[in-house]
Protein backbone atom coordinates (compact mmCIF):
# COMPACT_ATOMS: atom_id res chain seq x y z
CA UNK A 1 0.00 0.00 0.00
CA UNK A 2 1.53 3.25 -0.87
CA UNK A 3 2.00 5.85 1.75
CA UNK A 4 -0.98 7.89 1.44
CA UNK A 5 -0.29 12.34 2.22
CA UNK A 6 -0.60 12.59 5.69
CA UNK A 7 -1.05 16.11 7.60
CA UNK A 8 -0.33 16.24 11.22
CA UNK A 9 -2.57 17.90 13.49
CA UNK A 10 -0.31 19.03 16.58
CA UNK A 11 -2.70 18.39 18.93
CA UNK A 12 -2.36 15.14 18.28
CA UNK A 13 1.46 15.59 19.48
CA UNK A 14 0.88 18.13 21.90
CA UNK A 15 1.42 15.61 24.91
CA UNK A 16 5.16 15.55 24.14
CA UNK A 17 5.46 18.02 21.88
CA UNK A 18 5.46 21.49 20.94
CA UNK A 19 5.42 23.54 17.52
CA UNK A 20 9.17 22.74 16.33
CA UNK A 21 9.62 19.17 18.15
CA UNK A 22 6.74 17.78 16.43
CA UNK A 23 7.39 19.32 13.26
CA UNK A 24 10.60 17.55 13.56
CA UNK A 25 9.39 14.22 13.73
CA UNK A 26 6.69 15.07 11.46
CA UNK A 27 9.62 15.33 8.88
CA UNK A 28 11.60 12.33 10.16
CA UNK A 29 8.56 10.21 9.10
CA UNK A 30 7.84 11.49 5.79
CA UNK A 31 4.27 14.04 6.87
CA UNK A 32 4.51 17.21 4.70
CA UNK A 33 1.57 19.09 5.86
CA UNK A 34 0.78 20.16 9.70
CA UNK A 35 -2.13 21.94 11.51
CA UNK A 36 -0.73 23.87 14.53
CA UNK A 37 -2.76 25.53 17.63
CA UNK A 38 -2.65 29.07 18.39
CA UNK A 39 -1.33 28.01 21.76
CA UNK A 40 1.66 26.39 19.90
CA UNK A 41 2.28 29.05 17.70
CA UNK A 42 1.72 31.41 20.59
CA UNK A 43 4.66 29.48 22.52
CA UNK A 44 7.56 29.69 20.22
CA UNK A 45 6.35 32.94 18.58
CA UNK A 46 4.60 33.36 15.43
CA UNK A 47 7.98 34.68 13.37
CA UNK A 48 9.75 31.11 14.37
CA UNK A 49 6.75 29.58 13.62
CA UNK A 50 6.59 31.16 10.50
CA UNK A 51 10.39 30.38 9.70
CA UNK A 52 10.47 26.81 10.48
CA UNK A 53 7.35 26.26 8.15
CA UNK A 54 9.01 28.09 5.29
CA UNK A 55 12.62 26.44 5.87
CA UNK A 56 11.21 23.05 5.45
CA UNK A 57 8.20 23.85 3.05
CA UNK A 58 5.47 22.91 4.89
CA UNK A 59 2.48 22.38 4.10
CA UNK A 60 0.17 24.47 6.73
CA UNK A 61 -3.15 22.89 6.25
CA UNK A 62 -5.64 24.85 8.61
CA UNK A 63 -4.44 26.86 11.77
CA UNK A 64 -6.89 26.02 15.08
CA UNK A 65 -8.60 27.84 15.51
CA UNK A 66 -11.03 31.00 15.56
CA UNK A 67 -14.74 30.58 16.72
CA UNK A 68 -16.56 30.88 19.84
CA UNK A 69 -19.19 33.12 18.74
CA UNK A 70 -22.82 33.13 20.85
CA UNK A 71 -22.35 35.65 23.52
CA UNK A 72 -24.74 37.22 25.88
CA UNK A 73 -23.24 41.06 25.64
CA UNK A 74 -22.26 43.15 22.39
CA UNK A 75 -18.69 43.48 24.64
CA UNK A 76 -18.05 40.12 24.30
CA UNK A 77 -19.35 39.42 20.85
CA UNK A 78 -16.33 42.50 20.17
CA UNK A 79 -13.87 41.23 21.78
CA UNK A 80 -14.31 37.95 19.90
CA UNK A 81 -14.52 39.84 16.82
CA UNK A 82 -10.71 41.01 17.42
CA UNK A 83 -9.55 37.55 18.53
CA UNK A 84 -10.58 36.34 15.34
CA UNK A 85 -9.09 39.00 13.52
CA UNK A 86 -5.85 38.06 14.36
CA UNK A 87 -6.83 34.37 14.09
CA UNK A 88 -6.58 35.03 10.72
CA UNK A 89 -3.91 37.55 10.37
CA UNK A 90 -2.14 34.61 12.12
CA UNK A 91 -3.42 32.36 10.01
CA UNK A 92 -2.41 34.37 6.80
CA UNK A 93 1.19 34.91 7.81
CA UNK A 94 1.73 30.96 8.13
CA UNK A 95 -0.07 30.95 4.60
CA UNK A 96 -2.63 28.11 6.12
CA UNK A 97 -4.99 26.85 4.24
CA UNK A 98 -7.86 27.73 6.14
CA UNK A 99 -8.40 29.11 10.00
CA UNK A 100 -10.84 26.17 11.45
CA UNK A 101 -14.02 27.49 13.55
CA UNK A 102 -15.11 25.88 16.07
CA UNK A 103 -18.36 28.06 16.63
CA UNK A 104 -19.25 27.78 20.19
CA UNK A 105 -22.32 26.34 22.05
CA UNK A 106 -24.85 28.03 24.33
CA UNK A 107 -23.48 31.54 25.91
CA UNK A 108 -24.19 32.22 29.27
CA UNK A 109 -26.97 30.20 31.18
CA UNK A 110 -29.00 30.45 28.05
CA UNK A 111 -30.93 26.84 26.60
CA UNK A 112 -31.44 28.71 23.42
CA UNK A 113 -29.76 27.12 21.06
CA UNK A 114 -31.90 28.66 17.72
CA UNK A 115 -30.71 32.06 18.87
CA UNK A 116 -27.31 30.59 19.61
CA UNK A 117 -27.09 29.38 16.14
CA UNK A 118 -27.72 32.69 14.83
CA UNK A 119 -25.45 34.40 16.61
CA UNK A 120 -22.81 32.39 15.13
CA UNK A 121 -24.12 32.60 11.56
CA UNK A 122 -23.69 36.57 12.58
CA UNK A 123 -20.21 36.14 13.81
CA UNK A 124 -18.98 34.54 10.71
CA UNK A 125 -20.22 37.30 8.81
CA UNK A 126 -18.75 39.98 10.93
CA UNK A 127 -15.44 37.86 10.39
CA UNK A 128 -15.55 37.19 6.45
CA UNK A 129 -14.90 40.56 4.79
CA UNK A 130 -11.62 40.14 7.16
CA UNK A 131 -10.82 36.63 5.79
CA UNK A 132 -11.62 37.13 2.28
CA UNK A 133 -9.41 40.32 1.82
CA UNK A 134 -6.62 38.39 3.60
CA UNK A 135 -7.21 35.07 1.20
CA UNK A 136 -8.19 32.89 4.54
CA UNK A 137 -10.79 30.52 3.92
CA UNK A 138 -12.98 29.92 6.73
CA UNK A 139 -13.70 26.32 7.75
CA UNK A 140 -16.29 25.55 9.82
CA UNK A 141 -16.34 22.28 11.61
CA UNK A 142 -19.59 20.79 12.62
CA UNK A 143 -19.16 19.08 16.22
CA UNK A 144 -20.44 16.11 17.06
CA UNK A 145 -23.86 16.53 19.07
CA UNK A 146 -21.89 15.63 22.22
CA UNK A 147 -20.39 19.18 21.91
CA UNK A 148 -24.07 21.29 21.22
CA UNK A 149 -24.17 22.91 24.46
CA UNK A 150 -20.34 23.77 25.50
CA UNK A 151 -18.42 23.86 22.25
CA UNK A 152 -20.10 23.90 18.92
CA UNK A 153 -24.10 24.22 17.97
CA UNK A 154 -23.47 23.52 14.71
CA UNK A 155 -23.69 19.59 14.93
CA UNK A 156 -24.44 18.05 11.69
CA UNK A 157 -22.51 18.63 8.37
CA UNK A 158 -25.67 19.32 6.66
CA UNK A 159 -26.30 22.44 8.74
CA UNK A 160 -22.51 23.20 8.47
CA UNK A 161 -23.29 23.70 4.74
CA UNK A 162 -26.80 25.54 5.29
CA UNK A 163 -24.34 28.03 6.93
CA UNK A 164 -21.86 28.13 4.02
CA UNK A 165 -24.78 28.72 1.22
CA UNK A 166 -25.87 31.33 3.17
CA UNK A 167 -22.66 33.44 3.91
CA UNK A 168 -21.18 32.91 0.29
CA UNK A 169 -17.93 32.47 -0.93
CA UNK A 170 -14.36 32.19 1.32
CA UNK A 171 -16.35 29.57 3.73
CA UNK A 172 -16.14 25.65 4.05
CA UNK A 173 -16.29 22.79 5.75
CA UNK A 174 -13.98 20.90 8.08
CA UNK A 175 -15.11 17.36 7.84
CA UNK A 176 -13.71 15.12 11.07
CA UNK A 177 -14.69 11.64 10.81
CA UNK A 178 -14.75 11.49 14.82
CA UNK A 179 -17.90 14.32 14.76
CA UNK A 180 -20.23 13.04 11.65
CA UNK A 181 -19.54 9.18 11.32
CA UNK A 182 -23.07 8.12 12.99
CA UNK A 183 -24.57 10.19 11.01
CA UNK A 184 -27.76 8.91 8.59
CA UNK A 185 -27.64 11.68 6.44
CA UNK A 186 -23.69 11.83 5.78
CA UNK A 187 -23.37 10.43 2.31
CA UNK A 188 -25.59 12.51 0.81
CA UNK A 189 -24.26 15.48 3.31
CA UNK A 190 -20.70 14.62 1.83
CA UNK A 191 -22.18 14.42 -1.87
CA UNK A 192 -23.66 18.06 -1.28
CA UNK A 193 -20.64 19.22 -0.08
CA UNK A 194 -18.52 18.47 -2.63
CA UNK A 195 -21.08 19.55 -5.07
CA UNK A 196 -20.68 22.76 -3.36
CA UNK A 197 -16.86 22.78 -3.53
CA UNK A 198 -16.82 23.20 0.10
CA UNK A 199 -14.60 20.73 1.31
CA UNK A 200 -11.58 22.19 3.39
CA UNK A 201 -10.35 19.07 5.13
CA UNK A 202 -10.71 15.73 6.52
CA UNK A 203 -9.75 14.65 9.59
CA UNK A 204 -9.61 11.01 11.25
CA UNK A 205 -9.18 9.64 14.32
CA UNK A 206 -11.21 6.71 15.64
CA UNK A 207 -14.45 6.30 18.16
CA UNK A 208 -14.05 4.14 20.97
CA UNK A 209 -15.94 1.74 22.78
CA UNK A 210 -15.93 2.34 25.68
CA UNK A 211 -15.86 5.85 24.97
CA UNK A 212 -14.55 6.95 28.63
CA UNK A 213 -14.26 10.83 28.29
CA UNK A 214 -16.03 13.43 26.27
CA UNK A 215 -13.42 15.20 25.21
CA UNK A 216 -9.87 13.27 25.60
CA UNK A 217 -10.76 10.10 24.72
CA UNK A 218 -10.43 9.75 20.85
CA UNK A 219 -8.81 6.55 19.58
CA UNK A 220 -5.64 6.04 16.83
CA UNK A 221 -7.23 4.93 13.34
CA UNK A 222 -8.42 1.41 13.95
CA UNK A 223 -8.90 1.28 17.18
CA UNK A 224 -12.35 2.06 16.92
CA UNK A 225 -15.41 1.45 15.15
CA UNK A 226 -15.37 4.02 12.16
CA UNK A 227 -14.93 2.82 8.81
CA UNK A 228 -12.46 5.22 7.69
CA UNK A 229 -11.76 3.80 4.22
CA UNK A 230 -15.92 3.61 3.61
CA UNK A 231 -15.78 7.45 4.54
CA UNK A 232 -12.75 8.52 2.58
CA UNK A 233 -14.11 6.77 -0.17
CA UNK A 234 -17.07 8.87 0.25
CA UNK A 235 -15.27 12.33 0.68
CA UNK A 236 -12.72 11.61 -2.79
CA UNK A 237 -16.06 10.52 -4.66
CA UNK A 238 -17.12 14.16 -3.74
CA UNK A 239 -13.96 15.57 -5.12
CA UNK A 240 -11.90 16.45 -2.11
CA UNK A 241 -8.13 14.64 -2.46
CA UNK A 242 -6.37 17.04 0.10
CA UNK A 243 -4.61 15.29 2.73
CA UNK A 244 -5.98 13.13 5.66
CA UNK A 245 -5.41 15.11 8.79
CA UNK A 246 -4.97 13.41 12.06
CA UNK A 247 -6.34 14.62 15.06
CA UNK A 248 -6.08 12.71 18.35
CA UNK A 249 -6.82 14.36 21.36
CA UNK A 250 -6.12 11.13 23.86
CA UNK A 251 -5.21 12.15 27.53
CA UNK A 252 -4.79 9.04 29.32
CA UNK A 253 -3.13 7.25 25.74
CA UNK A 254 -1.69 8.60 23.32
CA UNK A 255 -1.10 11.75 25.18
CA UNK A 256 1.48 9.82 27.78
CA UNK A 257 3.36 8.21 25.22
CA UNK A 258 6.77 9.26 23.46
CA UNK A 259 5.94 11.10 20.38
CA UNK A 260 8.09 9.42 17.96
CA UNK A 261 6.03 6.28 18.77
CA UNK A 262 2.75 8.86 18.13
CA UNK A 263 4.28 9.77 14.72
CA UNK A 264 5.04 6.18 13.93
CA UNK A 265 1.67 4.50 14.90
CA UNK A 266 0.15 7.34 12.90
CA UNK A 267 1.54 6.96 9.42
CA UNK A 268 1.21 2.99 10.37
CA UNK A 269 -2.22 3.13 10.91
CA UNK A 270 -2.54 5.02 8.25
CA UNK A 271 -1.59 3.10 5.40
CA UNK A 272 -2.94 0.12 6.87
CA UNK A 273 -6.96 1.18 7.72
CA UNK A 274 -7.92 4.37 6.42
CA UNK B 1 -48.79 26.69 38.07
CA UNK B 2 -50.78 23.62 37.92
CA UNK B 3 -49.75 19.80 38.38
CA UNK B 4 -48.85 18.70 35.08
CA UNK B 5 -49.82 14.82 34.50
CA UNK B 6 -46.55 12.92 35.01
CA UNK B 7 -45.39 9.33 34.56
CA UNK B 8 -42.07 8.27 36.27
CA UNK B 9 -39.87 5.85 34.17
CA UNK B 10 -38.80 3.48 37.50
CA UNK B 11 -35.03 4.19 35.88
CA UNK B 12 -35.06 7.40 38.12
CA UNK B 13 -35.90 5.61 41.27
CA UNK B 14 -33.65 2.66 40.51
CA UNK B 15 -31.26 3.45 42.81
CA UNK B 16 -33.27 3.37 45.99
CA UNK B 17 -36.05 1.60 44.83
CA UNK B 18 -37.24 -1.67 43.27
CA UNK B 19 -40.62 -1.80 41.69
CA UNK B 20 -43.40 -1.81 44.54
CA UNK B 21 -41.70 0.88 46.73
CA UNK B 22 -41.48 3.09 43.49
CA UNK B 23 -44.72 2.59 42.95
CA UNK B 24 -45.87 3.52 46.43
CA UNK B 25 -43.96 6.73 46.16
CA UNK B 26 -45.72 7.75 42.32
CA UNK B 27 -49.03 7.23 44.36
CA UNK B 28 -47.89 9.53 47.37
CA UNK B 29 -47.03 11.91 45.52
CA UNK B 30 -49.78 12.43 42.88
CA UNK B 31 -48.37 10.35 40.32
CA UNK B 32 -50.73 8.30 38.15
CA UNK B 33 -48.45 6.45 35.44
CA UNK B 34 -45.60 4.61 35.38
CA UNK B 35 -42.52 2.83 32.94
CA UNK B 36 -40.70 -0.02 34.22
CA UNK B 37 -37.93 -2.19 33.37
CA UNK B 38 -37.98 -5.60 32.49
CA UNK B 39 -35.05 -6.63 35.08
CA UNK B 40 -37.52 -4.92 37.76
CA UNK B 41 -40.78 -6.58 36.97
CA UNK B 42 -38.87 -9.82 36.75
CA UNK B 43 -37.26 -9.18 40.29
CA UNK B 44 -41.12 -8.73 41.56
CA UNK B 45 -42.52 -11.33 39.17
CA UNK B 46 -44.77 -10.44 36.16
CA UNK B 47 -48.35 -11.76 38.23
CA UNK B 48 -46.98 -9.38 41.13
CA UNK B 49 -46.17 -6.33 39.07
CA UNK B 50 -49.93 -6.82 37.21
CA UNK B 51 -51.25 -7.05 40.46
CA UNK B 52 -49.67 -3.87 41.32
CA UNK B 53 -50.63 -2.34 38.38
CA UNK B 54 -54.90 -3.19 38.44
CA UNK B 55 -54.91 -2.41 42.01
CA UNK B 56 -53.70 1.27 42.35
CA UNK B 57 -55.12 2.02 38.17
CA UNK B 58 -52.20 2.82 37.24
CA UNK B 59 -50.98 3.94 33.61
CA UNK B 60 -48.32 1.84 32.37
CA UNK B 61 -47.10 3.78 29.85
CA UNK B 62 -44.71 1.91 28.49
CA UNK B 63 -42.28 -0.83 28.86
CA UNK B 64 -38.70 -0.71 28.82
CA UNK B 65 -37.48 -2.79 26.60
CA UNK B 66 -36.94 -4.82 23.59
CA UNK B 67 -34.56 -4.39 20.59
CA UNK B 68 -30.47 -4.99 19.85
CA UNK B 69 -31.54 -5.89 17.16
CA UNK B 70 -28.47 -5.62 14.94
CA UNK B 71 -25.93 -9.40 15.21
CA UNK B 72 -23.69 -11.61 13.16
CA UNK B 73 -25.16 -14.45 13.51
CA UNK B 74 -28.76 -15.91 12.45
CA UNK B 75 -28.72 -17.90 15.92
CA UNK B 76 -28.29 -14.37 17.53
CA UNK B 77 -30.84 -12.53 15.60
CA UNK B 78 -33.12 -15.64 16.34
CA UNK B 79 -32.70 -14.99 19.99
CA UNK B 80 -33.10 -11.62 20.34
CA UNK B 81 -36.50 -11.92 18.31
CA UNK B 82 -37.62 -14.38 21.32
CA UNK B 83 -36.64 -12.01 23.82
CA UNK B 84 -38.31 -9.35 21.97
CA UNK B 85 -41.59 -11.84 21.71
CA UNK B 86 -40.86 -12.45 25.66
CA UNK B 87 -41.02 -8.47 25.95
CA UNK B 88 -44.25 -7.64 23.93
CA UNK B 89 -46.32 -10.60 26.10
CA UNK B 90 -44.98 -8.62 29.48
CA UNK B 91 -46.26 -5.37 27.71
CA UNK B 92 -49.78 -6.71 26.99
CA UNK B 93 -49.88 -8.47 30.38
CA UNK B 94 -49.24 -4.77 31.97
CA UNK B 95 -51.73 -3.62 29.46
CA UNK B 96 -48.54 -1.24 28.25
CA UNK B 97 -49.20 1.74 26.54
CA UNK B 98 -46.49 0.67 24.27
CA UNK B 99 -43.06 -1.27 24.25
CA UNK B 100 -40.11 1.31 24.33
CA UNK B 101 -37.33 -0.47 21.93
CA UNK B 102 -33.50 0.80 22.34
CA UNK B 103 -32.65 -0.32 18.41
CA UNK B 104 -28.73 -1.74 19.37
CA UNK B 105 -25.54 -0.74 18.14
CA UNK B 106 -22.58 -2.42 15.55
CA UNK B 107 -22.76 -6.21 16.04
CA UNK B 108 -19.12 -7.73 16.76
CA UNK B 109 -16.25 -6.03 15.17
CA UNK B 110 -18.43 -4.30 12.62
CA UNK B 111 -18.14 -1.02 11.49
CA UNK B 112 -20.44 -1.00 8.84
CA UNK B 113 -23.68 1.57 10.67
CA UNK B 114 -25.93 1.08 7.52
CA UNK B 115 -26.23 -2.41 7.28
CA UNK B 116 -26.72 -2.36 11.34
CA UNK B 117 -29.47 0.04 10.10
CA UNK B 118 -30.66 -2.81 7.95
CA UNK B 119 -30.62 -5.09 10.67
CA UNK B 120 -32.58 -2.75 12.46
CA UNK B 121 -35.18 -2.35 9.84
CA UNK B 122 -35.90 -6.00 9.61
CA UNK B 123 -35.49 -6.82 13.32
CA UNK B 124 -38.52 -5.08 13.79
CA UNK B 125 -40.23 -5.92 10.94
CA UNK B 126 -40.05 -9.59 12.62
CA UNK B 127 -41.29 -8.93 15.61
CA UNK B 128 -44.09 -6.55 14.48
CA UNK B 129 -47.15 -8.99 13.96
CA UNK B 130 -46.64 -10.25 17.11
CA UNK B 131 -46.79 -7.06 18.69
CA UNK B 132 -49.61 -5.83 16.57
CA UNK B 133 -51.75 -8.69 17.07
CA UNK B 134 -50.71 -7.76 21.24
CA UNK B 135 -52.34 -4.32 20.96
CA UNK B 136 -48.76 -3.65 21.79
CA UNK B 137 -47.01 -0.51 19.66
CA UNK B 138 -43.73 -0.30 19.38
CA UNK B 139 -41.64 3.01 19.87
CA UNK B 140 -38.80 3.27 18.58
CA UNK B 141 -36.29 6.00 20.36
CA UNK B 142 -33.79 7.36 18.39
CA UNK B 143 -30.94 7.66 20.95
CA UNK B 144 -28.30 10.22 21.26
CA UNK B 145 -25.85 9.77 18.35
CA UNK B 146 -23.03 9.52 20.93
CA UNK B 147 -24.50 5.93 21.89
CA UNK B 148 -24.41 5.14 17.70
CA UNK B 149 -21.82 2.41 18.28
CA UNK B 150 -22.84 0.56 20.78
CA UNK B 151 -26.43 1.34 22.18
CA UNK B 152 -28.73 2.33 18.99
CA UNK B 153 -27.59 3.53 15.51
CA UNK B 154 -31.37 5.44 14.58
CA UNK B 155 -29.72 8.25 16.32
CA UNK B 156 -32.21 11.05 14.66
CA UNK B 157 -35.68 11.89 14.98
CA UNK B 158 -35.88 11.73 11.15
CA UNK B 159 -34.44 8.91 10.57
CA UNK B 160 -36.96 6.64 13.38
CA UNK B 161 -39.63 8.00 11.50
CA UNK B 162 -38.60 7.41 7.94
CA UNK B 163 -38.62 3.48 9.74
CA UNK B 164 -42.05 3.77 10.39
CA UNK B 165 -43.10 4.75 7.47
CA UNK B 166 -41.52 2.04 6.02
CA UNK B 167 -42.61 -0.33 8.61
CA UNK B 168 -46.12 1.20 8.86
CA UNK B 169 -48.76 0.76 11.24
CA UNK B 170 -48.03 -0.40 14.92
CA UNK B 171 -44.84 1.51 15.35
CA UNK B 172 -43.86 4.75 16.43
CA UNK B 173 -41.61 7.03 18.17
CA UNK B 174 -40.33 7.98 22.00
CA UNK B 175 -38.92 11.21 21.96
CA UNK B 176 -36.77 11.83 24.52
CA UNK B 177 -35.18 15.48 24.92
CA UNK B 178 -31.68 14.03 25.57
CA UNK B 179 -31.30 12.59 23.02
CA UNK B 180 -32.78 14.86 20.43
CA UNK B 181 -32.53 18.56 22.03
CA UNK B 182 -29.50 19.23 19.89
CA UNK B 183 -30.67 18.79 16.63
CA UNK B 184 -31.31 21.74 14.70
CA UNK B 185 -33.99 19.83 12.79
CA UNK B 186 -35.92 19.17 15.63
CA UNK B 187 -38.69 21.56 15.19
CA UNK B 188 -39.38 20.13 11.90
CA UNK B 189 -39.35 16.41 13.08
CA UNK B 190 -41.06 17.05 15.87
CA UNK B 191 -44.34 18.47 13.58
CA UNK B 192 -43.59 15.72 11.19
CA UNK B 193 -43.97 13.39 14.10
CA UNK B 194 -47.56 15.09 14.74
CA UNK B 195 -48.52 14.61 11.48
CA UNK B 196 -48.16 10.91 11.03
CA UNK B 197 -49.89 10.17 14.64
CA UNK B 198 -46.19 8.69 15.40
CA UNK B 199 -45.81 9.90 19.16
CA UNK B 200 -46.17 7.22 21.70
CA UNK B 201 -44.16 8.73 24.09
CA UNK B 202 -42.48 12.24 25.34
CA UNK B 203 -39.25 11.67 27.96
CA UNK B 204 -37.32 14.36 29.71
CA UNK B 205 -34.48 15.21 32.03
CA UNK B 206 -32.00 17.54 31.40
CA UNK B 207 -28.15 17.71 29.77
CA UNK B 208 -25.53 18.75 32.32
CA UNK B 209 -22.77 21.02 31.36
CA UNK B 210 -20.20 19.43 32.51
CA UNK B 211 -21.45 15.49 31.77
CA UNK B 212 -19.01 13.22 32.92
CA UNK B 213 -20.25 9.89 31.80
CA UNK B 214 -22.03 9.19 28.61
CA UNK B 215 -24.58 7.28 30.10
CA UNK B 216 -24.75 7.49 33.87
CA UNK B 217 -24.30 11.47 34.15
CA UNK B 218 -28.24 12.63 32.80
CA UNK B 219 -29.67 15.68 35.08
CA UNK B 220 -32.59 16.82 36.90
CA UNK B 221 -34.97 19.20 34.91
CA UNK B 222 -33.66 22.56 35.21
CA UNK B 223 -29.98 21.63 36.22
CA UNK B 224 -29.10 21.58 32.47
CA UNK B 225 -29.09 23.06 29.53
CA UNK B 226 -32.50 21.96 27.72
CA UNK B 227 -35.28 24.41 27.13
CA UNK B 228 -37.67 22.25 28.53
CA UNK B 229 -41.03 24.24 27.99
CA UNK B 230 -39.84 25.05 24.29
CA UNK B 231 -39.45 21.50 23.31
CA UNK B 232 -42.85 20.90 24.95
CA UNK B 233 -44.61 23.48 23.24
CA UNK B 234 -43.33 21.69 20.02
CA UNK B 235 -44.76 18.81 20.85
CA UNK B 236 -48.16 19.88 22.29
CA UNK B 237 -47.89 21.33 18.92
CA UNK B 238 -47.46 18.20 17.17
CA UNK B 239 -51.03 17.13 19.27
CA UNK B 240 -49.06 14.76 21.52
CA UNK B 241 -50.73 15.60 25.08
CA UNK B 242 -49.78 12.85 27.00
CA UNK B 243 -47.72 12.58 30.21
CA UNK B 244 -44.24 13.82 29.88
CA UNK B 245 -42.26 10.95 31.53
CA UNK B 246 -38.88 11.86 33.81
CA UNK B 247 -36.02 9.14 32.80
CA UNK B 248 -32.96 10.12 34.57
CA UNK B 249 -29.71 7.79 34.50
CA UNK B 250 -27.63 9.64 37.96
CA UNK B 251 -25.18 7.23 39.18
CA UNK B 252 -23.34 9.36 41.24
CA UNK B 253 -26.03 12.25 42.12
CA UNK B 254 -29.93 11.11 41.93
CA UNK B 255 -29.21 7.19 42.38
CA UNK B 256 -27.16 7.85 45.49
CA UNK B 257 -30.49 10.17 47.01
CA UNK B 258 -32.94 9.02 48.98
CA UNK B 259 -36.06 8.08 46.58
CA UNK B 260 -38.94 10.52 48.13
CA UNK B 261 -36.09 12.79 47.83
CA UNK B 262 -35.92 12.13 44.28
CA UNK B 263 -39.46 11.79 43.30
CA UNK B 264 -40.66 15.00 45.19
CA UNK B 265 -38.12 17.11 43.38
CA UNK B 266 -38.93 15.07 40.01
CA UNK B 267 -42.35 16.54 41.27
CA UNK B 268 -41.15 20.30 41.81
CA UNK B 269 -39.29 20.98 38.93
CA UNK B 270 -41.89 19.92 36.76
CA UNK B 271 -44.25 22.37 37.95
CA UNK B 272 -41.10 24.37 37.94
CA UNK B 273 -39.67 24.56 34.28
CA UNK B 274 -41.42 21.85 32.03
Amino acid sequence: MSNRVLSMNLATTSGAWGFAEAVDSCLRHGIPAISPWRDQVEAIGIKEAVRIVAAHRLQVRGLCRGGRFPSGTAAARQEALEHNGAAIDEAAALHADCLVLVVGGLPGSSKDIAEARKMVAEGIAAMLPHARASGVPLAIEPLHPMYAADRACVNTLDQALDLCETLGEGVGVAIDVYHVWWDPRLREAVARAGRLKRILAHHICDWLVPTRDLLLDRGMMGDGVIDLRAIREMIESAGYFGPQEVEIFSRDNWWKRPGDEVVKTVVERVNAVC
